[in-house]
């Protein structure tokens, strides 16, 4: 079915400059945009949305769900300490249906009044509740990947596998899993400090048989590199050990990536991996920051992430401003070679840069998927100098002041959730 | 008139530790906090917010008024650049009384709704409409000073005064401003930059003859330091030529101080001036990190500040995360021997450290201001583990979670304002 969206157009072809259409038509078919207009497209009903802003839909390329009960909780200790004072115990708790059923459906409401359209999930060890989460999601209308983690090592006892019982769970995982149509399912080594060499080799191969991506945690943290040049005394860096493993074959995300050396962005960019760009848990863990602008150069794909709950926040839209507020750090602290993200790169990042995991997605060329934001523009309430501001602009307000607000309408896939 | 507010009492006494009554009752008379007790008083009217959390109220040590119209916008910019293509055309309208009246009035609404309680706050050169703030944010029921900002060089034409009207208006403006009973006026050089070293010691002396607290900028970007040491070839450092213009003498409030050096504390110690932190501003302008750690070894006071519009919120909880937030990246990237700032110290820093500024305020110790926040418990709806989580969690998730939300009742020098 053919249809188009009538307001202020906004996006990013490529990086660095907004495309913007005041006015502008928006034209659908099923769930693929054909392109714009700025004239009224004939024999096509209309959605007019006024003075909104219409923009792609953000795209969350690494957040925990079962986390998100503990958002914005107990931020005052580092990466390790904090996985086993709060996030392993809690986490552990999942294997009780009824409490993952309530904890998970919370999580499945937000997400979908968010401006997030598509994500890559982290569940837990436990099959089922994963599988629950899963159907949530799909439900919900949103789309994405979510993977059953993957642990067989240096984790609490409530929350570690035998490797036996972590391949076996996987494939049924997977056979389990095929039912849903929108929401798929990722492979999900922890991170190398929770997975044996035999674990992270298997979950290697069963991502290649089922061709099925991968999505894991890189270089978050010092002592947490430190940990893995220890445990893979063979490998040249932590990319490298996971390059070993058969991990980095088919499609990735490498979440973090704050201390990624030249060297690891050679591996990510030869196997085409993902980063994802988790500002806010960076800076709550105090992890540090990532070199976004120099994984730009080398032409390494990066997208933003929420990282929810080392990150505070579901909103990708304070994604964006937490990735410029800490990239200007990072020049002004760390590297004054690496000028600081622009709004229109950020957006891009959390568009186009990210959507580009799930396929054509994150702009409005013809072909890309449907996934779309209709936002209040939330400039006319708030501010006197409203009436004066360019649509970027109105976009820069919204994502720095009104971040955490529900779109007015939200498209995935060509199907409107919101 | 003696009351009493039941609910779950949270405050700090000193840096680093709670104190927590759940259930408790804070004793009022007239503008007074009396006390804290677990047991009903007698023969009090007690007003009963549940599981509502009762903290002191927020204390913002550094705004500009004028600039609330554009938080959130032109956030590409460095410093000077952001001031000479922004924040300068733009509070050059406020010679507009028109223009004036609708800003501020939208930018007293804002206030009153947030969870600040007393502020230090700057207007632009223009006598008259900083006069109708002043009057506007009286009316709001607020409590704090406003300062005309004086500027007499290196400022587009329309923003400049000679510095003899700067004087002059000055005088008429404290003159005029002595009709009010909250908002007080206070002596607001703009910075160094911006005024002749006779308008600075006219100023200081001014200052001491009123018996007026003086606010400016300090050490908050390292091209504007660079600059003040052309401008005072003569000064040792920033510190010390406000010094020599006689600007420590009273209470002060220097904002920023990111790149302050151990000489300079010396100085701010030596006069007790406060500190005003201004973390989002502070990344948003790409200027570093304020050493804070290192302020309160050394004893100097300090409270934080949104510094609208260089910072992009007006929540003083939003900047008791983002002050944790950038000390974390300070000490992983630059200085190492300074601790990152752990939630209970933001929030002494909120508190009882701006609060200082004020007097006897932002704490329940006796003789205290009643500047009182009730704060509906956002846990209870946004997480499944709400019924476990400690009260000092639940102040934690709600400065994390939903640092913008209006509180459900406030008092300010004991009289309820919403």
């Amino acid at each position: 079915m053919r249809h188009a969206l009538k307001g202020n157009l906004i996006w990013t072809e490529e990086m660095g400059s907004f495309r913007v259409l005041k006015d502008g038509y928006l034209l659908i078919e099923d769930n693929t945009i054909l392109g714009v207009s700025a004239k009224k497209p004939e024999n096509v009903p209309v959605a007019d949305f006024g003075s909104s802003l219409i923009t792609p839909g953000l795209y969350d390329l690494h957040l925990h769900a079962p986390q998100y009960m503990f958002s914005g909780l107990f931020m005052d200790e580092e990466l390790l300490e904090w996985l086993d004072k709060h996030t392993f115990p809690l986490e552990a708790r999942f294997a009780d249906m009824d409490f993952a059923c309530k904890a998970y459906t919370a999580f499945a409401d937000d997400l979908k009044n968010s401006c997030t359209v598509r994500a890559s999930v982290f569940g837990t060890i436990h099959r089922k509740s994963t599988l629950l989460l899963m159907s949530l999601l799909e439900k919900a209308g949103l789309c994405g990947y979510i993977g059953k983690v993957s642990m067989d090592r240096n984790s609490p006892d409530i929350l570690t596998e035998t490797t036996e019982e972590a391949v076996s769970e996987e494939i049924r995982f997977i056979d389990e899993a095929s039912s849903l149509k929108n929401i798929k399912p990722i492979v999900t080594p922890r991170f190398i400090p929770s997975c044996t060499d035999s674990l992270l080799s298997a979950l290697g191969a069963i991502s290649k048989e089922r061709n099925l991506p991968v999505q894991t945690h890189l270089d978050e943290n010092q002592s947490e590199i430190e940990w893995v040049r220890e445990l893979c005394p063979e490998s040249r860096s932590y990319a490298d050990a996971y390059e070993r493993y058969g991990l980095l074959d088919g499609r990735s995300i490498m979440a973090h990536s704050v201390w990624t050396t030249e060297e690891e962005m050679d591996i990510l960019s030869s196997h085409d991996a993902w980063v994802a760009h988790s500002p806010s848990s960076n800076m709550n863990l105090s992890s540090g920051i990532a070199p976004v602008r120099r994984f730009l150069e080398r032409g390494v794909n990066v997208g933003l992430a929420t990282d929810t709950a080392g990150g505070s926040s579901l909103s990708m839209f304070r994604m964006i401003t937490d990735s410029i507020q800490s990239s200007k750090l990072r020049w002004r602290l760390q590297d004054d070679s690496l000028p600081p993200l622009r709004f229109s790169e950020a957006f891009y990042i959390a568009t186009k840069g990210g959507g580009s995991f799930f396929g054509k997605a994150g702009s409005f060329e013809p072909g890309f998927a449907a996934d779309i934001l209709i936002l209040e523009d939330s400039s006319e309430e708030m501010t006197v100098l409203a009436p004066e501001l360019s649509i970027e602009e109105k976009l820069e307000f919204y994502a720095y002041r009104t971040p955490d607000r529900r779109p007015i309408a939200k498209y995935v896939d060509g199907k409107r959730i919101i």
